[in-house]
C-alpha cells in the first residue's frame, strides 16, 4: 500500500500502529537523501508539535493537504505559509488542559513551599540535626494568568480553590470569564507576586516575559511557565534567580529543550521539570484519540474536529 | 519577677520574647533535677505540640490552670488527666488549615504527577538521554479524606477544583458537607485510588490507617499523610511501597520523626517532607498570636478563644 500518511519526529507506538493500519505511514526521510517519491502521495503530515514543520518541509510534501500535530500548540509549524498553501492544521486541544493545569499547580505549590527541597532535606539526613526554615506560603498571593485559555482557565478554578486572588493578561478580555483583566503584562506583574504562563508559544508571544516582567515580580515573586521556553528571557530569568531579585521558579519548558541550562540545575530556588505538562498515560492516549479522529475525518471528507485558530490564549 | 508561665520544648523567638515580657517564662528543667521551686507560680504551661505533656509533668506543676499548646492537634497532651484536674487546654486551629491543605494538595500532584522524580531527571542530566515515562494523573481519580475539620474541607474544596471526585470518613457525618460520607474507612479506601490523612493524632486515630486500608488502595493507589505519623502502620506501608502492591506514598509526618525509616528514603514512588504542614512564615506568625492571646486571655479573666474540643475530625 503507498502510504498517504507522512510522520515527521517520534510518535507512540499505539499511535503509529493505527494510523500505519488505515492509511500506511511513512516516516519523513532525511531531507539530504533527495526526493523521495513516496512522499508526493501523502495528503496528510502527523507531527508531535515538537520538531518544527517548516516551508522546506511543505516543499517536500507537494499533496499535502493536512498537517495533524500532537498537543495544544500548533506554534512549531509554518502556519502562514499553510494557509498559503490551502493546508489546513489540527492539534489535540482540551483533552489535556486539566492535566497541564494540575502540574502548573503543583509547581507552584512545589516552588513556594519548598517541596523537592524539603524532599531532598530528608533524603539526605538533614533533618535529624536541624528543622528546615520556615517557608513562604500562598496565603494573601495575587496569581497572574499570562493566556486564559483553557489551561488557564483550569488552573485560574484552582487558583481560586487555594483562595489566590486571580488575574490574568491576553491579547484581548474574556467576557465569560470573572477574573480582573490586565491589558498590560508588565502592569500585571507589578501587582502580582506569582505569574504562571500559559499561553502558545509562536511569533506573537517570544519573549513576551522580559526581564522586566520579571524584575516586576520581585524578591518574594514566583514566577511558573508551562508554556514554552522561548516565551521567556532565559538569561535574564537566570541572572534574577542568581541575585535573588526573583524569588523562585518553576520550569516545565526551556528555550533549546532538553538541554537545560546549568546555571538552572545549580539553584535550589527553581523546580525543574522534564516538559511533563501533558506527559500523563490518560492525556497522551486522549489526544492520540483526537489526532487519529482528525485524521480519520481528513480521509472520510468530514469535518475536522480540532482545527487550530490563531488564539493568542490558546489552549 | 516570678515566671508565671512554664514552658515546654522549643518556640519561637518571638513568642517566647512576648511572653516573658508579660508573664515571665520559665523553662521546664529536667524532671531528675527535682523539685524547682519556681514551677510552683506557674499557672500557665506552653508546649510546641510536638513534646508530649504527660501526667508526671503535670504532677510538677501543681499551680497548672492552662496548657496553651501550638498546632492544630493537642494529641500529645494527656488530655483526660488535664480534664480530671480542671485544666483547660487550648490550640492553636483555623489559622493553619489553608496552608496544610497547600502542602497536602500539593504533596498529591508531586506524588501522581511524580515532580520530585522529574525535578532530578533534570538536574541529572538524563533528560539528554532520553524521555522520563508517562505518569499517572488526577483525571477521575476518587479522593478520600480522612477527618473533614477545617484542613480536610479546605483541602476538599482544592480537590474539587482540581476535578476529582470527594468522598470523606469521619467519626460522624458532617450535615454541612456535600460529599460522600463512609461510615467504615476500609470501605472508602476499596472505593479510592486516593487517601489523605488530615486527622488529628491521638488514641482514637492510633493505627487508623492499617495494612488492610493501604492495600485496599491497591498498586495505582496514592497515600497522603498530613496528620500524624502514628496513625499508619509504617512498616506495613513500607513493604506495599516496595512491593508495588501500594503505588506512591506523600508524607508529611513520620512515627518517629523527625527519624525517618531508610526504606522509605531508599524509594522514589515516595515523596518526603519534614513536617512542613503548617511551616510557613505567615502560618507560624498567626499561630504564635493565637497561642499568646489565649495567655492573655487566661490570666484578664477572660474566655479563651480555641479551647481544645474532643473533635475526632479535627483541625
Amino acid at each position: 500500500m503507498l502510504a498517504r500518511v507522512a510522520l515527521l519526529g517520534e510518535i507512540d507506538a499505539r499511535t503509529f500502529a493505527v494510523l500505519d493500519d488505515r492509511y500506511g505511514v511513512l516516516r519523513m526521510p532525511p531531507a539530504c537523501d533527495g526526493i523521495h517519491r513516496g512522499l508526493a502521495a501523502c495528503q496528510v503530515l502527523v507531527t508531535n508539535g515538537v520538531e518544527g514543520v517548516t516551508e522546506s518541509e511543505l516543499d517536500r510534501l507537494p499533496a499535502l493537504k493536512l498537517i495533524a500535530s500532537l498537543g495544544s500548540s500548533a506554534d512549531t509549524v509554518a502556519l502562514d505559509a499553510c494557509r498559503a498553501r490551502g493546508i489546513q492544521v489540527t492539534n489535540t486541544p482540551g483533552v489535556l488542559a486539566e492535566d497541564v493545569a494540575d502540574l502548573a499547580l503543583g509547581l507552584l505549590i512545589a516552588a513556594v513551599r519548598r517541596i523537592c527541597v524539603g524532599h531532598d532535606f530528608v533524603r539526605s539526613g538533614q533533618w535529624s540535626n536541624r528543622r528546615m526554615p520556615l517557608t513562604g506560603s500562598l496565603r494573601g498571593a495575587r496569581v497572574g494568568i499570562l493566556g486564559l485559555g483553557r489551561i488557564g482557565s483550569a488552573l485560574a478554578r484552582r487558583c481560586v480553590a487555594c483562595e489566590m486572588e486571580v488575574s490574568y493578561h491576553g491579547r484581548n478580555r474574556k467576557a465569560d470569564a470573572n477574573y480582573r483583566f490586565w491589558p498590560d503584562l508588565l502592569s500585571m506583574a507589578d501587582a502580582c507576586t506569582i505569574l504562571i504562563a500559559c499561553c502558545p508559544g509562536g511569533e506573537s508571544t517570544h519573549g513576551l516575559i522580559s526581564r522586566e516582567v520579571l524584575s516586576a515580580l520581585g524578591p518574594q515573586g514566583t514566577f511558573v511557565n508551562v508554556a514554552r521556553g522561548n516565551i521567556v528571557d532565559e538569561q535574564a530569568m537566570i541572572e534574577l534567580l542568581e541575585t535573588g531579585r526573583l524569588g523562585a521558579a518553576a520550569l516545565d519548558v526551556f528555550e533549546n529543550e532538553p538541554h537545560v541550562p546549568e546555571a538552572l540545575t545549580a539553584l535550589d530556588n527553581v523546580v525543574l521539570q522534564p516538559h511533563q505538562g501533558s506527559a500523563t498515560a490518560s492525556a497522551r492516549h486522549a489526544m492520540s484519540n483526537q489526532l487519529i479522529e482528525n485524521v480519520d475525518a481528513f480521509f472520510a471528507n468530514r469535518r475536522l474536529l480540532t482545527p487550530v485558530t490563531d488564539d493568542f490564549e490558546g489552549d
